[in-house]
């Protein structure tokens, strides 16, 4: 619970413990009276990146922390927790709620860092150690892919639904589509393995300019976590065979846009995704299934777009038209990030269900593949 | 003409080399009939980035030849115009046409990068040499900043005028914009060390998150080539005392952007800038007028889009819907950066007037600033 | 356990598994018929730097295991105990005795190893947590230093007392001294104090170039662990006051390098200090005190050889002339690490007082300093 | 004359400067009655490293000068000159005799620098241009190898010859040596061919621990300038194929070493060299013979010592017991470099043959090679 592999990844301990924190900075050290801090320190050394909230622990170094210990942690926790009981038992106003809620939304986020941070913990060991038994690997059939159109026109995206939903899905807006095609499913490790056995790795004119140079200098030859044969793939469960029908996963943007053009197609853009996800009910392979892990979905018209893989689409990252973030030091949460990153939809199977919404928009510098992202297809028509 | 400063500089020699060698490779190699190579190793060493037309020498070691010499490269040249000169008077059918303009335009955006890459030479010696005589501080006034109103709805954007342009300029096609404000003018000097004076480099709450680390990491407190007091600015011409009503140039996104935030505003997409700045006839202070500097304009109502300083919008670099790069290695053009740069629109002071149009699209990764790079201010109704 | 700060230090975990490979490898695999490893993979995990013996996991990645568990570690030193005592009732000859005393020597270094890798993980630590009590600051007095003279000639050294010593220590040979002079005590913290008053870390003409390149580029202005206002210290017990008596601790052989020329000295030759050493007995706050920390010892004439700090000599860590390393794999325990690094000798309050020797060479890079390191001043006359 | 490859090579443009500066710095400026400097900030420029002579340019930016122009540098020096053959007509003194022997001394060894680095520069180069035409291939025998026997006992060392010497040679001291053998000459291209066709790049008992791990790092697998075929090296004279009775060159000391071991011998002492090497005329391939390129010696005996290429010695460099550095700034010349860096012996065939002498110290870091330098081996008996 204590290492750190690489930057992006934060210790299960230190997960836990920023948790709280959100909940202790945010919530109860601005709306409980007279609440004083479990430890003044913790300030410091679990806030993440909200620079208007205070200094911090720099993130490459959270795996240097022998202390607090787990039980510290766990008492930290139980302490925030006996607050916000104390503190829930007397407010019910909508402001409060939204913050609440927003404190749960966050601790979601990071049940699915969690997980894939203990996945890249664990590849990162020789013994390649398994969290849980490994997942079945023929889990049933993935049908065939297909492309299914859908008109353009002027559309609107962007969450209005009276939920919950972070700032970056708002405001609903207008967009205008042409015609358009999306496949009927994500694409499958089958079909990524023939991409690479067909010399994709090898060919610049498949690649963007800045992945050709990441996969020449970090010498990628097919996704992470698959052996260079591409029989084996380590997962939660420690290494497996590869299930061919299952939606390829922990592709970098790169490489998903590198498949799509080899393809003879492209990434959908994210009102693409958006106008056709939301005509589906939210469920999947999530995180509530306990497979933690992509599966394939038999059938045969468009499916399959909530769970197994956050689909990367064509979107940077960018405020909607009238985006407004959250006031204070909130507002530091999701729209400072809108530079240089590529939005995922979807949700995948380490994604709480009660999380994912068809608005939702998960984002990640182009690089980054140990989440749980593949893709999706889509085309002009 | 040697000299590299930093990877995304090239040696004035390596520039004209490079740009002799795109005729040859792509022209004469191609079209001329026994056309035999001035030199078979050019071939290694002035291939910027075409992958697909064979190896290249490393970017960051362009500054490493003293051979070829200068001398060298002019025969290359001559014997490149020469032989160009024979197969024009040969050939006159529309694809070569193209393929020529091609050519012209390629090597007038090495002529800015000259520019640019000799003023960065220049500055990175202590003795901060001239290259000519410096711009005049005092030419003129800038005249007040206002906003003016646009209506949204159904635009097209995008080029489709019938005379050349690239290909990332097409095709052209429908977006949906809301009514929004555009300012009249770019930012003036002066109002940039207002926001420098008010704290703009020490406010996270206006930094876009990579932004933020990248100014606490290069330690950036103000526009490259300013000096501490605010007061000089490094030019083509040497040091000079910073011309107040001029716009203010050499900024990264990230500085474009948090000014935007500082002033209330927000920087224009690309739809926005184009659709305004197509009603204005394409002049201004471009390469041509041989100021090389940001000058004031005068007036009140929208202008100086073209010229001066590149203007950073809120588009990140992507395809145009229905994109298709060209064919073959010149595919590799403009298309396969798309991806984590942000798109700049009007030209600049260092850019050859013929070379500039409303729809021409110019991008860079949002912290370089060695361009002649400024901003304009854009609003919601 | 399972910390790695920096790629010099190892997680506690990981010395306990290597001590315990040490004897696996070396001695049950070659001498114990039979004998099976208890995990083919640890060969890989916990070789340090043997080539000759195998292939092994990279240094710095030491601090990325998860798995074995401390439990698992534990275990596996079990089954080598168990091992090592049913090999042990078998023989008795010369050379099996030299290779387990190696073995538990071995076995001292990474106990002394893991009290400073300790320190320096729970430095790092914002919260600096103590690993027990805090050592008494006011432990005694210093008494006065003086020099002592000794003279020169042809003298021998190294180790010819046929008890063990490394191959490093041998063999026996002449050398030249001049006449020289030896400071009674060890620098203490308060003569260094008054080097870093008198501007000691700004003032170029002290300091070797290497070591003026590292303290700029470290922002080094203390020894290590010393706060700012050269107050209080970090010890294994936390922060405490600094002791003025108490020898001055954690510094780089550039550091005592410049301090001795501040002061008008220099450092002790190997051989002077070991002409003059080996007339006292070995004793001294060494790890069996359980101070852990240095302390003054009080008295006037030479003394205090042994313990507290180790104290660095002018010698580059260099073969001895005639020297042999061990054969075999063993030869890389030593004999390879004899260039750029400098000799230091007489042990520290973290080393097994059954472990050190006048003829003891240990040796680091002069740029390192998280050891227990200090020095004694030396003269010519 | 701009170039530099790496931060260890200098411009030519920058040593012809420099060494201008040498002479108007510490000699004009002190000692010519109101000189004033050719252009004040040379002084920032054109100083090396006398950190308490100013502040400088950061050695690594020596390249990015494109001013002062040649030209402009020329100037300097006849402006230096003139005013240096005034001052020469007033001042007869010994101190002042000693100073401009001293810039003269200075001047030689960055003459050989020039030579060293623009073979650096054009190797750098794809082209790889010749500077002059290339030295014969078969330029003689080597005659056979042996070993010559000398006796041990106390000898002195260090210069007193009573002619201009660095301060690093002094003072003459004693020192004790066992009897020793030392090769007749150095090793030559073809001796080390065999070690690297007998795999000696790829056997780890051969090498010091950071040589294992630079030759791995960097991929060396012969001396710089050979091809990987140990066909073809590059020479001052372009490409040309190794003369394999040359003294082979352009090793790092752990090339040497490594080479050393594999040949059951090592490399000699300062000492021992010194000794043996003061008894022969100092004459050789030195750069008076404009070879500029090592070349076999042939004949029997112990010889070879000066000239061709620069020996490895066993020697850590480090001061000589009673050194004293020279007074000022002077003083930075030799002294703060004694750390971490291993003494060379006898010139090379860059060496003004007026410049060396059997106590001549140079010193270079183990890893660096693009200085002329090779080995001799010694034994015990």
């Amino acid at each position: 619970m204590v290492i750190q592999t690489m930057p992006d990844v934060s210790p299960t301990k230190w997960h836990l413990a920023h948790v709280s924190w959100f909940f202790e900075r945010f919530i109860l050290g601005e709306h409980l009276d007279g609440y004083r801090p479990f430890d003044q320190r913790y300030d410091f050394l679990f806030n993440s990146y909200y620079y208007t909230a205070g200094q911090m622990h720099a993130r490459p170094r959270r795996g240097l922390l022998s202390r607090p210990t787990v039980a510290e942690v766990l008492d930290y926790r139980a302490h925030v927790d006996e607050h916000m009981k104390r503190l829930l038992s007397t407010r019910d106003d909508q402001d409060f709620e939204f913050l609440v809620t927003l404190g749960l939304n966050h601790e979601q986020q990071h049940q699915e860092l969690m997980l894939t941070d203990i996945k890249h913990v664990f590849a990162a060991n020789p013994l390649e150690p398994a969290w849980r038994p490994a997942p079945e690997t023929r889990a049933g059939v993935a049908g065939p892919m297909s492309f299914a159109g859908f008109p353009g026109g002027v559309v609107e995206i962007g969450n209005d639904d009276g939920g919950f939903c972070f700032d970056n899905e708002t405001p609903r807006h207008r967009s205008w589509l042409e015609d358009f095609q999306i496949a009927t499913r994500p694409v499958s490790n089958d079909e990524y393995r023939e991409f690479i056995r067909d010399g994709g790795y090898q060919a610049p004119e498949l690649w963007l300019s800045d992945g050709w140079s990441v996969i020449q200098t970090e010498d990628w030859r097919q996704p992470l976590y698959w052996d260079l044969a591409l029989e084996t793939e380590f997962t939660l469960g420690g290494r497996r065979e590869i299930d061919p029908e299952a939606p390829v996963c922990h592709l970098s943007y790169y490489e998903a846009d590198a498949f799509a053009r080899w393809a003879g197609a492209r990434l959908p853009t994210e009102a693409e995704w958006e106008v056709v996800a939301r005509e589906f009910p939210v469920a999947g392979n999530l995180a509530d299934s306990g497979a933690f892990h992509p599966r394939p979905a038999g059938g045969t018209g468009p499916r399959q777009f909530f769970g197994d893989v956050w689909e990367w689409t064509a979107g940077a990252y960018a405020p909607y038209p009238g985006f407004r973030p959250l006031a204070g030091s909130l507002g530091e949460y999701n729209g400072k990030f809108m530079c240089s990153q590529m939005v995922l939809r979807g949700g995948s199977c380490a994604t709480p269900a009660g999380h994912i919404r068809p608005s939702y928009r998960n984002f990640f510098y182009p690089h980054q593949r140990w989440q749980f992202t593949g893709l999706r297809l889509a085309r002009d028509v």
